[in-house]
């Protein structure tokens, strides 16, 4: 069953398909980086004179709202406009929705105006999507994330509907859902909310997946997750106690030699 | 006479205190990362629009004008007010203060508009906020700065006087002042200065412990330094003569297992 | 015939120039780390109000318009003509020419206000701005690059007599020219293609030999070129087959030990 996700990681090699970012400047390198390693090409430009233009020479456009401001929120909707006008998947990161006015209402206008492929969040955020009462605290997962995965898949699947994308929703076990299946991953290693910017990266990921495999969102997501959850897992095995640093390294390490083999092996996937 | 410092480390890694950067593109992953390493919580967000209320739920608020543009100098002074009325420690860091004429208006500004629980800079800049001839070389400490033990002193009191706060000068040998009580640390390594942005992760550290620990600025910005000076000491003693990325990862290798023993075991500090 | 090449990096250890960057936000942390790694030191002002200020202090000033906005486009402008006045070399990355209208213009705008001393990109960005039909894909150097050796000789010759300055196109063989010399160099590894932001650092190693041998464009530019190209291959030679992440921590050690030894004994370099 995990070779339909598995060898979708040959296109993004195959095609490297260019990955256009407007996201923040706190992960922006980690996902470059990210994005590179899996295979495809970033390409990170936000002024709202070139916004539009570079979404549409792209595979996927990734909006992620980590360090929103009133210059980029502009430039995201040009870009992910842009994007639906020339089918290109846009995968939306709503990086601490419910922590702030701003960032509440700037989602709820991206979801007005933009038609996205993908949306992915921690559990806080997409309950805010999803309408429900959510205490975000920052832009980490909190710790009753990890608590909730019976939550987490009705939440997944009714927003799904709701928008008619794919929603993910990443913590220690990642549920990604398309209204119709719902899957569950259980790859991952706990170190990895150690690190800023892992969700940013699965976003970037799930960016890369999409460009190469855009008529595959749901397991395009799948395959960006489990990557990650992999990833995560070799590198912990690689580094050990060593630390945070060394821990970074040999994630970027696994990503840069993931394939098809190594996630049909360590994969444990399965739909709900 | 260290175990002061060395439990405040304990009450950083239980609390997980939510720290507000508005900070410089340079080294903001840099920052970010050390704040979860030490325990603590990052979020970085700096447009105007929701500084005040990021601010306002944050432990502590870190600003750091090390790439200050017109768009978040308004926001550093929204974050740090809405702090100041919350009651919510504010560190800043006048990077590159005596640089340019920017720099020293916006820092002095800074400081008459918000009342800051720590400042921490490098000779150079805490001498320009003293109101002293300073030669500030670009951002990084300029090499009289090893020299200047004994003057360094007198500057960090008066202007803890002053200013009514911390003042902490870091250099080959950190100074922390209250203006009652001076403390020395003499822990790090010249390795250090070869790596940007460990003045910037100082003061990330210096609102992690005073996010967790509020009532005790002078204590929480000693245990920071001892925190970031034992940690380039471990780094060398892992990753020797390899290189600067090398050292870089083992320094965050070292905070991610910083811990009340090993501040304990290793700290160099004295009142003066 | 290398150590013309090779000596430049003792004045650059020696002085230590400040090596001023208005540039993007998904690299600047590398560059400002391969800046302090090699012995120059960097510092990052963007804003209008000071870029002219902070130019006339400086060394070296590197405009790389990586994520351009309208914010920085007049100041990277305000930084080079104060540079220009100063008689401080300018180098000018023109990161993703070709791709987008407002790179295009930004470019073009540039080359008519400011004198540089360096002009480096890929062989897609040059083309550009000699005038020739590109197909720039992202900021990264497309398929393409690596065979276009000798087209590249003669596009390099003749926008560096149309410029009046060194023009460098990176690929597999760089190429740097100054319209009477052109210099070919045979340095390099393909993992530096898996990082993102080796052609940036390029420009920042640029502009550090710039900074301490103003004299000597054509020659400094030759020896930041092979500092990178022997960096990577030592890189590899000590990270193997590891991963991104191990190459990029080894491609910072190489630089911070990079010495004119080392550049003397690994240097493949002629004259075409």
């Amino acid at each position: 069953m995990t070779e339909k996700y598995a060898e979708l990681i040959d296109k993004v090699r195959a095609t490297s398909p260019l990955v256009h970012h407007i996201t923040n400047y706190v992960t922006v390198n980690d996902c470059a980086n990210i994005t590179l390693g899996i295979g495809a090409s970033p390409i990170m430009a936000d002024a709202i004179d070139e916004a539009a233009d570079i979404a549409a020479i792209s595979s996927a456009v990734v909006l992620n709202m980590g360090t929103l401001n009133e210059r980029t929120i502009p430039s995201m909707l040009a870009a992910g406009k842009s994007a639906n006008e020339k089918g290109v998947p846009v995968v939306i990161d709503p990086v601490g929705a419910g922590a702030s006015q701003l960032r509440n209402e700037t989602v709820v206008e991206q979801l007005k105006e933009i038609r996205p492929a993908v949306v992915r969040g921690n559990i806080s955020e997409i309950r805010f999507l999803a309408g429900l009462t959510a205490e975000t605290k920052g832009v980490d997962a909190a710790d009753g994330d990890k608590l909730a995965g019976d939550e987490a898949m009705a939440v997944a699947r009714d927003l799904a509907l709701k928008l008619g994308c794919v929603v993910a929703i990443t913590a220690a076990v990642d549920v990604v859902s398309d209204g119709g299946r719902t899957v569950l991953i259980e790859n991952g290693h706990e170190k990895l909310s150690g690190l800023t910017g892992t969700g940013c990266m699965c976003s970037s990921l799930i960016g890369s997946y999409c460009g190469a495999n855009p008529e595959l969102p749901l397991e395009s997501t799948v395959a960006a997750l489990l990557s990650m959850g992999i990833a995560g897992e070799i590198a912990f095995a690689n580094s050990g106690d060593k630390g945070n640093g060394s821990f970074r390294v040999s994630l970027h390490d696994a990503i840069s030699r993931m394939d098809a083999a190594t996630i049909e092996k360590y994969a444990r996937v399965r739909e709900a």
